[in-house]
């Protein structure tokens, strides 16, 4: 059942013992939605904690600091009855082993619009460019209903939304950021923290493994049809001990390049596994050129994975541009 | 003498015969601003023109979209008296050859602290981010003044606008960012306009010579102090053709990798001279270190030129290292 903010702000006042789910590859919007929401619920008093399936990057652990110092309010109760929540969870799919532990979700807070309407209650606004926007508006309507002092946001609150917004729109950058994206964010600022080490840590701090990964990637690249399209081409080897975070940021390297309409990066997994992320701009689809290979994805970015036992990947890079050149004709 | 917005405001209305003046090396700001001024007079049936000492990079044309296709508009009579305003300009030194051809400038809008008050009339003020903001403001005045259908603003003019807020905040990453760089950013993007285009061009869109500049880059890059400096020499040969412009955006790299407190960037020009460009964080005072060498800068970022009859790469980084070396214990 779709609900409202009105509807699920006294659902979250009414309610206690919270679990928050986070899908699996957290990034800053799951997390920092969930973390919020967490330290405003334990600041109404309730009891609620935050689960994810896969450990997250450390460059998230300050999002914690949403949490209270109390013990109690960090564990639920044996026995006691959970409200089961999910943030940014579009399938309960993306709950990886969760998703057997908590059958039943009792609000989902989302923005995809791919959500697939699983929970009891879906607060879902596909307008919004992070899921931490839609919780910025819950926790303001929390606060119109039973106004605290101090207010219900804090100074850590406001970092964790701030954190979710920002990451989902690339710091303001992509097509998805909207006016309310920049209104929220300055409601957050409003708030006080240092919104730029935040978003230090989340864009522009490097691991030494990324500068040289990125070095072999920006080695690798070729063009092609006159400069229309960049192949990056990344050996196992050369992915080797690389943390996966680091790796699947490259995808966006290639089509940074003037000129440049279809971005491609082949990545060997090894046992004749090869996986391609394409990013396109004016006219060429990526999802049609992924879904030739049983991949899928958007117009602007898509993915697949090719099995071909002992090919190497100069034959992928030549299957995928004989596809991309169809597109580009 | 210091005006506030309203004087401003009034200035503008009742003056006619506009010539805006820019800063060399003209960057997203001073060119946003300029033109969105520029535009918005000439909708007030005002003649006005935007001036700059040295050719803008190409990725700025689209700001000249704000102006009146009246060809009337777009020039100063011979012989009627001229208005002439600055735009993020804190000195005029920073006019170039414009310096002698206009003596007396009429009114500037700046956001400097280092504003030199060279102007009749200045309008400063030093917490906005952006000279951008502060003429954004000041087109609201005007139109709070003198309320025009179709509004004043046009979503050109809100593009250019939005142009200069978002590249002097670096995409709202910077520390100076604040609450109303948002707030305007959100008025400013209501007016519609592709926002995700702009920062594309303005942030994302590398030519291919900047990335070949980028990979001689970090494969020179080296490391020093237990990881907390992080060097970049880069030979005269590898700087031969590169647009300075892309240069330039290097001297951010070696800051960028996590855990390096010091970031170098030396560019050998030639004829026994170096460029060196110094960006630090916590405890590191770049101004400090690049006054050793005669040059200046701030807390976080300095820079200075070193003249070394016979000198090699290494004898400077050397050089610059010992005197890193000492801040840094």
């Amino acid at each position: 059942m779709n609900v409202d903010l009105k509807f699920s702000s006294k659902y979250f006042i009414n309610n206690n013992n919270f679990t928050i789910l986070c899908h699996v590859n957290p990034d800053g919007d799951t997390l920092g939605s969930a973390y919020a929401l967490c330290g405003a619920l334990q600041h109404l008093g309730k009891r609620a904690r935050v689960l994810c399936d896969d450990k997250p990057s450390e460059r998230f652990d300050f999002l914690k600091e949403t949490l209270s110092d109390k013990p109690d309010l960090n564990k639920i109760p044996d026995g006691e009855r959970e409200t089961v929540v999910t943030v940014d969870v579009a399938d309960v799919d993306l709950l990886g082993g969760l998703r057997e532990r908590f059958p039943v979700i009792d609000i989902c807070i989302d923005h995809h619009v791919s959500n697939k309407n699983y929970a009891v209650h879906t607060l879902l606004d596909t307008r919004a460019a992070a899921c931490a926007e839609l919780v910025w508006e819950l926790l303001m309507e929390i606060e119109a209903e039973m106004p605290l002092e101090p207010p219900l946001a804090t100074p850590q609150i406001a970092a964790a939304i701030y954190t979710g917004i920002s990451t989902d729109t690339g710091c303001f950058k992509y097509p998805n950021t909207t006016t309310m994206s920049h209104i929220f964010a300055a409601e957050a600022m409003g708030y006080g923290f240092d919104a730029a080490k935040i978003n230090y840590v989340m864009f522009d701090m490097k691991t030494r493994e990324r500068v040289i990964l990125e070095n072999h990637a920006r080695t690798s690249m070729e063009y092609f049809f006159d400069g229309k399209c960049a192949v990056i081409s990344l050996t196992a080897e050369m992915l080797d001990g690389v943390d996966p975070e680091d790796a699947g940021n490259i995808s966006a390297l290639p089509k940074q390049i003037e000129g440049v309409l279809a971005g491609v990066v082949i990545k060997e997994k090894g046992d004749g596994e090869f996986k391609v992320s394409i990013r396109t701009s004016d006219g060429v689809d990526a999802q049609a050129i992924c879904s030739k290979f049983g991949g899928g994805g958007h117009l602007r970015a898509g993915g697949c994975t090719i099995r071909a036992e002992g090919a190497d990947l100069e034959t992928i890079k030549k299957a995928v541009l004989k596809e991309i050149e169809k597109d580009m004709i």
